[in-house]
């Protein structure tokens, strides 16, 4: 995007949050380098100690600032550390619920226990983020919560209750919250991740599916990226609450 | 419906269950109370045994074949029990899931518990139900299965995040349950219940509001049971997955 | 339906107006038939008038007091002509716009005659039919007024521009006229019919799909008119603007 | 956007075709500014001749290079002329159908030439814009199509009809568009404008709203043009189909 805008703002304020960030070639680590280059501090934060030192340190060698905090977002004591965290870096700008984790069965051969893992990890972790992260925004005067959707965010499909069922949650959370802290300067994002995500998620699963694909045929991490970035940057008068963003050959 | 479908079954064959009966003048009680009419037997569940027993006597000494469980959708043990409270009676041929808490509350003053009370009620007593259901309705080769959802289920508004989360997992629950087991003969149905519904809950709460709405302006439980009875027994070349009932003059 | 609600109507009233009538074997002809059987004198309206003639005299025949106009549901003269066949037999008490052309084709094979003919049959049609029939059925204190839709006007797909295009204005216009004329004791219904017709239409173009889809596979025709049938007899505290209809089999 | 994304197009190529440009201080004319302040030379088409001129002459007086042609969009002679105008300045990049023509009013007051020329304007015009640009796309290699939508496309409300049935059939299009040329390299994107745009049109007619609805309170033309030059330069791993764009304190 060569071309400043006449509305963006002047200069970058604050620290942008990720919660849900693991191997650097994944979403979240794609979102961190993203503000991370636009000259934001950024505090990263998921669950695998060594992925994330990893993926900091990577971040760090290339000259942002950033901080990683270990913890589950679906906690509330592990969530405010993370904000804190963020906080020691600059004022909460940003912060962004960044979650993936679907595994589909036949419904019959879903337990309780993994439907409940699904719901926690994508609406209860959502809420966590929103509850620690909006008094920040809030203080500072306002700011961007995104959230990270899916194509079963907006319909369940044979096989995959237990991901549609939490991702559709956090879509409702999203728009509750929007409708809420909108008119306290709060910008909610929900981003509709439609397609094959080209990340370590899905690639160590099916390594074989970049072929299949085609060029550009599954969901560049930094493609996905800049629509965090567009959307933190969009003037109050003109936000989005929600986009799609699917590959260009994709079925739909 | 005063005129016999050429299409409709020629014989009830099978019992009904109704999980989250509460009061007699309820949507549960009230769907029971369609059904029984209609000569079969019926099932019903709730958490309050004294209500629960209440519409199970009134229900009785009006003719029906009745038998009540008091137990918790949201768990598999209790769900299991009504499933065969059903099957006492005779092969499951539906089941309904019901139930209507919702707490609305401003974002920050919602604590973890309530969210997750609600995800609880709604969307895990949907699970076990439907985990509960399924392996009995394709035992009998096939039912009917129904989901009671609310205008939360389709968008989430300020202060609703708890029941909206929860009512838009629902649905995306009965979504993928739908196309899963659709062509295995079960018909599932999600009924949009868009108003205050003219029973025990809302109006010991808001007991004025059946004035201000006018005259059918809250939705009659009666009323709301017919698109129950109409989805069990609609043609399976003809099946509605969702349908919305809303009262005449409400602005939507 | 084998059992009679406590809220329907004591005594049937009024005449029932179905625009888009052809062959026999087609859903136009099949809510004439589930109204007619159910005591309602109907009015009978299509372009081919052969058609529509056979159908009246098999209507007839059966019993039923039925008028037929041969007319176009996108020209005002013509559906005031049927609006006055319809308020002969009877005060109007219900009308249903049924329109189903398509003509599916690659967008840049697509003439813009073709594109406005679909328009013409679907949006101009019901707005016809709209605009004829409310002041007659506000006249008579409130009826109803439904709308047959299909998934094209939920989604437009590949080639399928033109229909998807007009089936999704019909349906904005039914959502809007919903809105004004619930209020005023007009019932407003659309109605998406989710896969193929079995009748005529389908079948004459496509004679091997009955088979291709198995048993019921396809959308039978008096199944579809049961669900306009309810849609007429809903309380009014409880009405439904919206639902699906589709085989048991459908993917979707 | 201050800081480059590592996906973007290194190289401007192509011209941008804007179809629906009036007053400069109009969405039309921003987006014309914001893609020639971006480097593309720029179309702009529309039907009030005065008003195209002064705008183009505003924009050559920036350094923009830039084509004016009076005409229709929903004429498919017209709107040749339109492609033909940005080819002579480069090969066709871009084109965007942009239309706000509302009228509301009562239903039963709206005339069957109301209702045509809202669809003229908006489905007929962005389905003539289509016709003529996606040949020219596709012998570029690939290009962007957006259409300009706004709240009406989504729900019909009383009053609406005839804008949001025109408004339902663009959108439809444009899915349908989407889906049979994505994968030919060509982005359609369907905005969403849902709120007040602080432009001519708008304020001319209420000029006190801008006062009512407070600072940002109406949606920047200038916040809205970032919208599209962001989705002509998504990378196509990531194409968005549809965003919303609202004001911060837009009640929804």
């Amino acid at each position: 995007m060569n071309d400043r805008s006449a509305l963006e703002p002047t200069a970058v304020q604050g620290s942008v949050l990720i919660a849900g960030v693991g191997a650097s070639n994944g979403l979240g680590a794609a979102i961190a380098r993203r503000f991370a280059a636009g000259g934001y501090p950024v505090a990263i934060a998921g669950r695998n100690a060594d992925k994330l030192a990893a993926t900091a340190a990577e971040l760090a060698a290339s000259g942002a600032t950033v901080a990683h905090v270990v913890g589950d977002a679906s906690r509330a004591a592990d969530v405010a550390r993370f904000v804190e965290a963020a906080e020691r870096l600059a004022p909460l700008a940003m912060a962004v619920h960044n979650a993936g984790s679907n595994r589909p069965a036949p419904f019959l051969k879903v337990s309780e226990q993994r439907f409940e893992e699904h719901w926690r990890e994508h609406a209860l972790g959502g809420f966590q983020l929103a509850q620690a992260a909006i008094p920040a925004l809030l203080a500072r005067g306002g700011g961007t919560l995104v959230f990270t959707g899916a194509s079963g965010s907006l319909r369940g499909k044979a096989n995959y209750s237990p991901f549609a069922a939490a991702k559709a949650a956090l879509r409702a959370l999203a728009q509750s919250v929007a409708r809420e802290f909108g008119p306290q300067g709060i910008h909610v994002g929900h981003v509709v991740v439609d397609g094959g995500i080209e990340g370590d998620r899905l690639l160590s699963m099916r390594p074989q599916l970049k072929d299949e694909r085609g060029p550009d045929g599954m969901l560049n991490i930094a493609a996905i990226a800049d629509a965090y970035w567009v959307l933190h940057h969009q003037h109050r008068s003109a936000w989005t609450l929600e986009l799609d963003l699917r590959p260009w050959a994709e079925q739909f």
